[in-house]
Parts: C-alpha cells; structure tokens; sequence
C-alpha cells in the first residue's frame, strides 16, 4: 500500500487520486446505533475517516436511528428484533459522544436517517422497492447463506440496504466508507444514486475487518475478544499487550497514523530480532490509550502493568479469561474448563497454591470481582491473565 | 360436487357448511383494475358471489386502486409497468358497471384500497413485511419459476401479497374468494388477519380458471379467445357457439345457476346422443346474452345467427378467426397461414370462389372489416368464422 490511505478496496480506483489531490469531497458514514459500545474494530473506519477530514473532506455522519428499527441483517444467521425508541436515543447518544473522541467535529454533520427515511410513504416504498431485484438481493453473502440453509429471512430485511441505500440519494455524497462486510450496502447506494437520477454517484472504500485479541475472529463484544474505547487505561492496555505478535502490524496499519514506510521498518526489524514486539505493543498501546484518555493515564496504565506483570516469574504470554459480574473463584474455574473438579480446587487452596496478583487465596468461598487486569497463578506453573468483560 | 357451490378448493373444509347453513358471512373479493374489460373467465367468480348472496352473505367488494399502482405479479412472466392514477381511476369505474351486471348491489360493499393502504407509514410498511419470509414468498409458482429462470423479479412486487393480504386485516372479512391462481394471495391474508391478532381467520375459496373459446387456454383478453361482457349480442352469442363441445359441461357448471343434478342429465344424454350439444350451446348462449343485454336481444342474436350460420351448405364447426383492424383480405389470408400466398388468393378471387356470407368477392382490394360474426368461404370446402376482437 503505498497511499496513507490504508484500504481493503475502493471502487472505481481513480477516485483515491481524487480523494489525495482534489478538492473536498463528502463522506457518508453510516452507524446503526443498535450497539452502543464502540470498539477498536469500529475504530478502523472511524480512524480512516480522521485521516479523510485531514486531508480537507467532509465527513456526513448518519445516525441509522430509523434503520436500527429494522436491524442491519449483514452478517446475521438470523433476524433482528427490532429496537425501542427509547433504547435507539440513547444508544445514538453514547454513540455519538464516543464517535468525536475520533472525529473532528467541525468537519463532521451529523444526521440521523429518521428525519427523512420516517417521511417515506407507502407509495415511496413501493417506489423504492421497485428500484431492487431479488436475484441480486439474494446474492448478498450472508442472505444466501441464510437461504440455502433453510433460516428464515423476513421481507423487511430486504428493505434494509434500500433504506441505508436511500440515506445517498438524500446526501448525494461523493464517497460512501464502511467494513468490507458492508461492500454490498454500499453498492446499493452507488446504485440508487444513479437511479434516482440524483446527478451522484458515488465512490465506495471498503476497510478490512480487525481481529479481536484472539487474533482469530472478528472484534466483537459478543465474542468477549474486544478492546472497548470506553475501556479503563489499564484495562485498554492490558488487552492490547495481550494480542499476538501476529497482528501486530495489521494494529499499527489499521489504529495509528503511523506511514507505510515506518511500518514496513517495524515489520523487518522484528523479523530480524533488532525489535522485540513487547515493546511495539507498548507503543501501540500508549498511543491508543493516549487518544481515548490521556498521556497522563497512559503513563499511569503501563507502569500498573509492569507492577502487575512485568515480573520475572510471569510469563509474558499467558491465556487471557473474561470475568463477568461475581462468579465463586472454585465454581468459575470449573466452568472455564481450568480444572475438572472443584474438590481439587479446594485442595489446592488448602495448600496455599492460588495468588491473585502474587497474594495468596486462603478462603474457599472466595468471590472473584474484578476491577482491572490481574494475574490469576495455580499452583506453580499457570497463570491466567483475567479482566472484565 | 354434491352442493350448488361448485369450487375448486375451500380451506378449511368445514366452512361450506357455514356458507350453507349459517348466519350471515362477510366475503372478500379483491379485483384489480389494471384491466377494464370483464370476460366470462371473470364471471366464474362473480357469479359464485351472486350465489353467495342469494344464500344471504355480503359482498367486501375491493378495488384495489392502490395495489394496482404495484400490479399483481400473479402468474406474469415479469414485473409490470404501472398504471397511471387517471388510468386506474377510470379502470375502477368501467370495472364497477360491469360488475353490477352480476353482482347484488343492496348485498356488496364497494372499497378502495387506497384508502387503508395510502395512508400507511415507512413504519407501518416495515412492520408489514416483516410478517412474511423470503423462502416461504419464492415458493409461490410464479416467483419460482421466474427465479429459476434468471428472470427479474422486483422487491416490491413482494409487497403485493402482502399489501393484498392487508386488506383483509382492514375487513376482517370471513372468507375471500378468488381464482386458484390466487390462492398463495388469499392464503397470505389469511396469515396476516391471523399474524395481526384481528380475531378474524379467514377461510378461502378457489374457483376453476375458465379456458377460453379455443378450449385450451385460459381466457384472456391477450389470447383473443375471450368473451367480453360488453360484445354486442350477436358476437357473444356468436362466440359461444364456437366453444368446443368438450367445454360445455364445464361452461354449464361455472356459467349458470343449473343445478349439478340438471348438468350430468345433460351431460349424459350429450353422452348418449339424446341430446344435440349445438342445441345445448344455444341454450346457454340465450341464457348468457339474455343476463348481459336482454331476453329479446337474446332472442335477435340467436335468429341472426341462424341466418348466417346455419344453412345448409355451412358446416357446424369451423375454425374461428378474430380479425382486429382494417387488414386487406389478400394480406390477411396469408398473414394467418389460410393461403401461402397473395397471387393464389388475387386468381381465387378472379374466379369468383371467395365469399363472405354468400357475398362474392368482386374486388382484389377488399378491405375486411367485421362489424359481426361471418363466414369467409374459400373455394368449394373451406369456411372460417370471422368475428371482432
């Protein structure tokens, strides 16, 4: 990649000169505000589009307030129930708060799709649904898998890439960005521009999906393998310095502003052992802590993690365990598949064998309640890395 | 089929007993005024309706203004243009005389669909489609084999069974009645009333599809082998006697009120020779031109056509040839495939072997233009029947 503008695709291809050398361009993001907490995977879209309003443009910020009614389908084996009013406004809210620790507000509009999509007749519908054919609707991936395994697709589904499409023909914006698994909603909008005669058409950047710290599936909450922007630092940092070596330049190139040159330097020098990758994920690490609270707390989170972690008996890579609410510590370790029986865990706490963060658990009804990252030790040779959801 | 309901199929079973013996039911019957000329194959539902209330039931009599700006994509081979709002509004009112022709007016409730499904909201259509999945929409027999074919098939004519089916939602009518074409449509607003929580459920009730004057297809306008509701009488009267006499049973049964007792007498003796079926045609002729126009226009039709037709030297069964237009009689034979070409038929004509009705034909240039149903004799054996579109 030799363009600042890291990308999975775009189409058609002359448009990044366009968006390089030109004048301001408009870009249309559109969030559905159904999940309220934002990631770092939704940061790879968010970032670029900070790179974008450096660069001079436009960015058109719709909140899919009347979308999330019906539910984005992409990606889902099944339908959506649909959101309450009550819980779209106030996820559109923290969305919103969350999306300007990215985004520079003042080359950002925001709308929400309500004021136009809810104005809609039955007739516009009709209109609209006109516009589509169902062969290509069913082409989309995840509606044919969806399909052919016999799962059931309501008919409002298809009216949902029409409407996100329909939010274009309203904006006529000239770049639509989004992950590649909204390549097909994004064509929908190039397509309807065209057809509604809008004068438009617009481009399309896909943007490749990140990993989680799994370094396996997608980031998602849902997967428990996210690195939540509302994270706290040493919670945020924690997670960053556990994610594989592997991903580390897939981080650098998709979260930071760090150029293709720099990257590719990183890349051979940890390839030739001048680097270690402990200390590029710290980096990784202080910069994005930095970006969502502060340099101060940034500062803060790594000096908590060597305290905590950095000791010589710790291994650097341990398995990282998501514990929610208040679990009993000999319950949770058997449910984790940790060890087979609670009467073992029993034992070895009568024998001293189990520290959290190096201090010994003596009480066997002892309730885990985690407030930050900490190091779960049985007996003498495995450590758990544990952490809140 | 034991009662005077005869039908294709009614869902559920039990429901012709309440049609027989109960109270007084409310029936829905959905037309479309995409096309103003009524033909007996029309008729086959309307007068099962007329049965209907002189049993004491009520007509829901809709015309669908609104859906009509869809188009009903039953049994079409591709997505249909949309009518125009003066187009419709025009249909609805030629489609409502024709249809008091038949129906009771003190016993039927007219409606415009327009008036329920206009004012639905973006919201309200959402909700709607969400009540119906993909899979179970492309089972329908013409969306498969569109679908399979590669043919396009449009969103929104997805919508149509739906919006169809709402209507029964608005009603909460008790049965609806429609040709077994529509009988996935009638299904559909059986499952809405239900999906709706209306407390209504209706039962449903197919008709056999008529075939037309060629005995073999389905009448439509568009085959030309059709019998308008508004012919003139001697085209009408002309028309049915050219049916083949394989459909007069089932013309007997969905055409007249003649009890299925009186129908396999006829059918029987037709079997055994008893019985002349032309004077079975006649008979249902008068009875069809006298419910259209009158007993004495009947009467008129029937002596013009003895006239014409029935000397001596014309064979009962010809072939029947509608002519539309003015076309120059040498042209036309060879454009239908009579003579294979004009010279034959210009020294045919020289030798005074061309008639109409006993006419001869004098002039090369004869110009056809059929006011009424005649016979073309060419040379010494071959005769057609010409009538209008």
């Amino acid at each position: 990649m030799n363009t600042p503008l890291a990308h999975q695709e775009i189409i058609p291809e002359t448009y990044l000169d366009t968006l390089l050398n030109q004048g301001k361009q408009t870009i249309k993001f559109g969030a559905d505000p159904s999940a309220p907490d934002l990631h770092l995977g939704h940061c790879v879209v968010l970032f670029q589009l900070r790179k974008l309003q450096e660069l001079g443009h436009q960015v058109q910020f719709i909140i899919g307030d009347f979308t999330a009614k019906i539910g984005d389908p992409t990606g889902k084996s099944q339908t959506r129930k649909p959101l309450s009013d009550a819980d779209i406004e106030h996820n559109a809210k923290t969305y919103q708060d969350q999306v300007f620790k990215i985004l520079d507000p003042a080359k950002t509009t925001v709308y929400y799709n309500s004021e136009w999509l809810s104005k809609l007749s039955s007739a516009d519908m009709i209109n609209l649904a006109a516009r589509y054919n169902v062969a290509r609707m069913l082409e989309r991936d995840d509606f044919h898998k969806r399909y052919h395994a016999g799962q059931s697709i309501s008919i409002h589904e298809f009216l949902y890439p029409l409407l996100q499409g329909y939010d274009s023909v309203i904006l006529k914006n000239d770049l639509e960005i989004g992950g590649t698994d909204q390549k097909f909603n994004l064509l929908v909008g190039r397509h309807l521009q065209r057809d509604y005669n809008t004068g438009a058409e617009q481009a399309i950047m896909t943007m490749p999906i990140l990993e989680g710290t799994d370094g396996i599936k997608k980031m998602s909450k849902s997967l428990n393998n996210h690195i939540g922007i509302l994270d706290d630092p040493n919670n945020m940092f924690g997670k960053i310095m556990s994610i594989p070596d592997e991903l580390l330049v897939r981080y650098l190139t998709l979260l930071t502003d760090k150029s293709p040159q720099d990257i590719a330097t990183i890349k051979a020098e940890m390839a030739n052992q001048q680097l270690n990758p402990r200390d590029v994920k710290i980096e990784l690490g202080q910069r994005i802590v930095t970006q969502f609270h502060s340099a101060a707390a940034s500062q803060a989170a790594l000096e908590h993690f060597k305290t905590v972690f950095a000791k010589k008996d710790i291994p650097d890579d341990m398995p990282q365990h998501v514990v929610p609410g208040s679990p009993k510590l000999v319950d949770w370790v058997v449910a984790e598949g940790i060890l087979n029986s609670k009467k073992e865990m029993v034992r070895l706490i009568g024998q001293g064998a189990v520290t959290i963060d190096g201090k010994k658990i003596t009480d066997i009804h002892y309730v885990l309640t985690i407030q930050s990252p900490c190091v779960l030790k049985i007996g003498k040779r495995r450590f758990f890395r544990l952490c809140t959801p």
